[in-house]
């Protein structure tokens, strides 16, 4: 066997902890389920977990199948003048509903957060831990600007999407970066 | 009987035409549903359903249980100075939640949309049939503005009160008024 293959039963067991994560963060919230007890749960060394997923974050990402990972997110956000960060996270985010996958996954989110308290709590904990407490201490800005813009990108998902209004439905990608980016980037900048 | 007070039986007529309403738009959405098919399905005279709740807008905000009055909020958004329209129309909306009547409804019809297709279609078409063309109209700015202003407004509620995501939960009106009404005047000015 091929020293880079997956060894065999691999594949089970990265699908144990994805299940064991699921049944811990819906019982215990984002906050409460611990990498140690997503494990036990699991019936594996924490360690293991640790050396498919990475951090709890990383673990939450891959039990609610979000094809995005946030480090490279991150990334390509800060990666260029700040005085074009609107359009790169505008263009960014539009660009992510061009792939089914993606797409897929956001609208299934977005239905189960307005449809279970329970998922939006997850959310909840998630988007206040993870995303708004990084991105705005490496951005330096105020946790309530940058809930601002991730409400705008949001409310544009919503409509643009889910209820389709025209003529925000069958605009272009660049005719949504040039409505939405200087609002976001009006958010970072104010 | 005194001349001004409900025939008995009224309410009860009323009550047939929203069920009917609610059956046709329904089943036909809000295009295709008309005052004369709501007025044969409820088995009234269409000029009843006139009476009662005057047009096929008035008729699906009732249906619904929207208890807004878009004229009426039309009026307060156009009412000033047009400079301070962002703050008026940032307040306006905020303040529906402190009304747990309100509250509830957008609630739901948030929830519905996000979790039918078809309540998504019947919002979709009053959106762009009753909000965007009348109030772009009035305004003078073009739809996809004034779709932008809508997914900002939108996203807002989605993140402050169903995700329930700090600190936009729980800061105060007027703060959510010094966050968001430069974007909306934004979208209305640019």
């Amino acid at each position: 066997m091929a020293r880079t293959g997956r060894r065999p039963g691999q594949t089970q067991t990265r699908e144990d902890i994805l299940a064991a994560a699921r049944k811990q963060f819906g019982e215990r919230g984002y906050a409460g389920a611990t990498i140690r007890g997503i494990a036990a749960e699991a019936g594996v060394n924490p360690a293991l977990v640790h050396h498919f997923f990475g951090t709890k974050d990383q673990v939450f990402i891959a039990a609610l199948n979000i094809p995005i990972n946030p480090l490279a997110l991150a990334e390509t956000i800060l990666d260029g003048p700040r005085e074009e960060i609107g359009v790169r996270i505008v263009r960014l985010f539009v660009g992510f509903w061009n792939d089914p996958d993606i797409a897929q996954t956001f609208l299934a989110l977005v239905r189960s957060v307005a449809g279970s308290p329970q998922v939006a709590e997850l959310i909840r904990q998630f988007f206040e831990n993870a995303v708004l407490k990084v991105v705005g201490a490496e951005l330096g800005i105020p946790k309530l600007r940058l809930a601002g813009a991730a409400s705008q990108m949001m409310g544009l998902a919503m409509l643009r999407h889910i209820v389709g209004v025209e003529p925000l439905a069958s605009a272009t990608d660049e005719e949504m970066v040039e409505l939405v980016a200087p609002v976001i980037q009006h958010y970072f900048d104010a």
